[in-house]
């Protein structure tokens, strides 16, 4: 009676060789919509698969977030494009993978404060792509692309910018890396999370307006300013990227939020950022706006659980941000836009890389055909309940390729934990083999099974590396000033 | 900033000594409602914390039991009486932690086919306590408290019965055992779950009526006779008793249900679960009854992950079935009254023992002052959005406690794998102390920071153990005939 567990593989992978030769080819559908619509994409930092009430937290709160994820899509298969920051922000905003801009590399994981690159400049942003059919942008929040000048949102396609230019844990003084004993000291102290120990700047437009930024009130007033840019651009069609700096240690929330959930300051900090969207999508509706903005929820990769309590939660996931296994990359997701996305619970997969093209295609925006992109156009499942052509994933650490997933499947090729946690850089050959919508835990290896899928994969990255040219390491310049 | 952090734990040690006198007395509130109303148990077998998509799980689908969370309460901090069968359904039906009715034993965990004992007739029931108020009482579906005549539910306050009475992978014939090499490799092999390697009967009130039972429809069948009996008994106040032999290994299910899930053959079960849940819970509409009827769904103990997929998910919980770890005792449970409850998620602690009190208390059924009760009446949280008396829980394995919750603090004294995963036995002195509210999935250790809270804990232990009075062994006498 067991049987079709093992006959499923084995007609979908005859599928998978016809798909094979679409997989490098950018869809091209017609947009869904024909009124201009808004979109706002908001991004939470760190935040784990299990951190939402939705996704099976015990204690975090986070009522405006399950309502949103009621009355629109949650998606249980959705990844960022990388396990870290700076990657996982180019892979968004580009629709490529990071490997291909530059912005992921293996010397350096992600941007310091003292790095000189950042997205190049040649790279088109989902923000540029947009400004081609007219939208109004901004970036309010995290940037991680590059804080100097030349790589700031203006410069990348965004009409306004306001946040804090890195992660918030950055332009730790050399007196308090001195007295703790070094950054991870200073993090891990819970009692030392003063803003003064995170000389961060905050940046509005081009300038810097503050430092260090006042983090006590950033969830707070990124969601502000948010609701701000909403009302005074609510006649024309509008982009916002709301990138949160939290849950990112060091955790900050108001006094409002403070003490408020039972998880702690972590919890404090989550559900502020839940109360942020309660109040955008509260903003839409009294500007009339529901019906015509999509809104979607994510994260930039896993929880940052070498801090204790002070980290996430994976939820099911194994392991967390910095690895390819599960928990380092995917991340409870939510699309909304009432009335027009059918509501419901979406196992299929998806990636942050494929916004690029979703939204281009429902903004009637042509795609770039003069680079490969890794974007796939989700409106088939957002809007008619028919499957996207996505079917395969590829998960990179730095430049390499450390697994794939096609189907159902995952394969890793290297596994490797980070922050002193999941385990040594291991080689595997065979490959470790899931079937993750059974074990979603990562569990049972099920290679021996499975040598055909296996092979197909193998035929996949094979041609995918082939065609592969990774961009010029942007990572890589630090210090010296 | 961190400092509430710390500040919480002192303030609220000083409230228990108060609680400390209170802990054995049960509590007498007036009944919440006036008018009678019916009660469902909904109890699953062997599902874990993170098998419901309102749970986290990313690729089951529980529509049905997501819109009574919706609906009605989720319960997220809700615990089975013990992490295997047959005490964790002594508890819920006796009130009483099951050592104190001799259903929790350190020889053998659970009853088998050649046990010749169950639950004491002189043990007061669910049933038993409802019929003092003239409730019609049904059991519907696995029982495990003794399968011999004079244990059977019939003989303990119920005026239906129909189901198998223990666990659906027992009876297996010795052949099959020779042949596959044990039990272990019966249940281990996918291949072999058909109905005649597991013999065991179905019965109704008190004759064996079909056996083997078949499982392929056993679920369906305990839906829809839960319904019959809805039907039939609809103008008296019911109370119906639904014990699911499923998730449980070996698993099973229908053709209509057989291959939908995209979690496999454990989603396939857990949505036919749903899918009767929902037909439940129309009926009550479609009678008239939804508004006096209060539904509870849960289940007896952690996942089985020893059975690899065949297994639940504990989600963010630590391990799992047969330990007092979280995964073990933890259960997704939900509240359902529609108009009568305040829907919400709820995070204060409740326990399956307090059904007892809780329905006996709304049925205006007054408790059993004979005997020592460990159940505390949940009405004030079910109906009033006021906190319940239940401030602590304890955690046995057989006879021997190993662990406490205390407020948002658990401290474990033995912590001990089962069934070959989740480590040895090791006694922890001190105590091993977590903070579950703030770290559910039991990682920190904090208890150098809180020798407070262990000494509350240790306090409340002592006394408990003063007054316990362990029952007779009732699991121990097996085999001869």
């Amino acid at each position: 009676m067991f049987e079709y567990y093992y006959s499923k593989p084995m007609s979908f992978i005859k599928s998978y060789v016809f798909l094979g030769i679409l997989i490098f080819v950018s869809c091209k559908q017609s947009p869904q919509l024909t009124k201009p619509i808004n979109f706002i994409v908001i991004f939470a930092d760190d935040l784990g698969y299990g951190d939402l009430s939705s996704f099976g937290h015990p204690t975090i709160k986070t009522p405006n977030l399950d309502r949103m994820a009621t009355e629109g899509q949650k998606w249980t298969n959705f990844y960022a494009g990388a396990s870290v920051c700076t990657p996982s922000r180019a892979a968004l905003l580009t629709g490529r993978l990071p490997i291909r801009s530059g912005m992921s590399s293996n010397k350096h994981r992600v941007l310091f404060t003292d790095s000189h690159n950042g997205l190049p400049i040649e790279e088109i942003t989902l923000a540029e792509q947009l400004k081609k059919a007219n939208y109004t942008t901004a970036c309010i929040g995290k940037w991680h692309l590059g804080h100097k000048k030349a790589y700031l949102p203006l410069q990348h396609g965004f009409d306004y910018y306001f946040g804090i230019p890195y992660s918030n844990d950055m332009d730790v003084p050399e007196a308090v890396l001195k007295e703790k004993g070094g950054y991870w000291n200073v993090l891990r102290d819970p009692k030392n999370n003063l803003i003064k120990n995170f000389q961060v700047p905050l940046i509005k437009n081009n300038e810097i307006i503050e430092r260090p930024a006042d983090q006590n009130n950033i969830t707070r007033r990124y969601s502000e300013e948010t609701i701000k840019f909403i009302k005074k651009n609510k006649n024309k069609p509008f982009f916002i990227y709301l990138a949160h700096n939290l849950p990112h240690v060091p955790l900050f929330a108001s006094k409002e939020a403070l003490g408020k959930s039972s998880r702690g300051l972590y919890g404090d900090v989550v559900e502020e950022i839940d109360h942020g969207v309660g109040k955008i999508l509260n903003t839409l509706k009294e500007e009339g706006l529901d019906k015509n903005t999509l809104v979607v929820f994510t994260s930039d990769n896993g929880p940052w659980t070498a801090y204790n309590e002070q980290g996430g939660s994976a939820g099911l996931l194994r392991a967390g941000k910095g690895t390819t296994w599960e928990g380092g990359m995917r991340e409870p997701t939510i699309f909304w836009a009432p009335e027009r996305i059918s509501p419901g619970i979406i196992d299929k997969m998806g990636s942050t890389m494929d916004i690029f093209n979703t939204f281009s295609n429902i903004a009637g925006v042509s795609l770039p055909e003069d680079r490969i992109l890794d974007s796939y156009d989700l409106s088939p499942l957002l809007f008619e309940n028919k499957n996207t052509e996505r079917d395969h994933l590829f998960y990179y650490r730095g430049t390499n390729l450390y697994a794939i997933r096609l189907g159902d499947f995952k394969a890793h090729y290297v596994t490797q934990g980070e922050y002193g946690q999941f385990g040594e850089k291991e080689i595997h050959n065979p490959p470790l083999l899931y079937n993750l919508n059974q074990d979603p835990s990562e569990q049972y290896n099920i290679a021996v099974q499975h040598p055909d899928i296996l092979q197909a994969m193998k035929n996949l990255v094979m041609a995918h590396q082939e065609k592969m040219i990774p961009g010029e390491d942007q990572l890589k310049n630090r210090g010296g000033e």
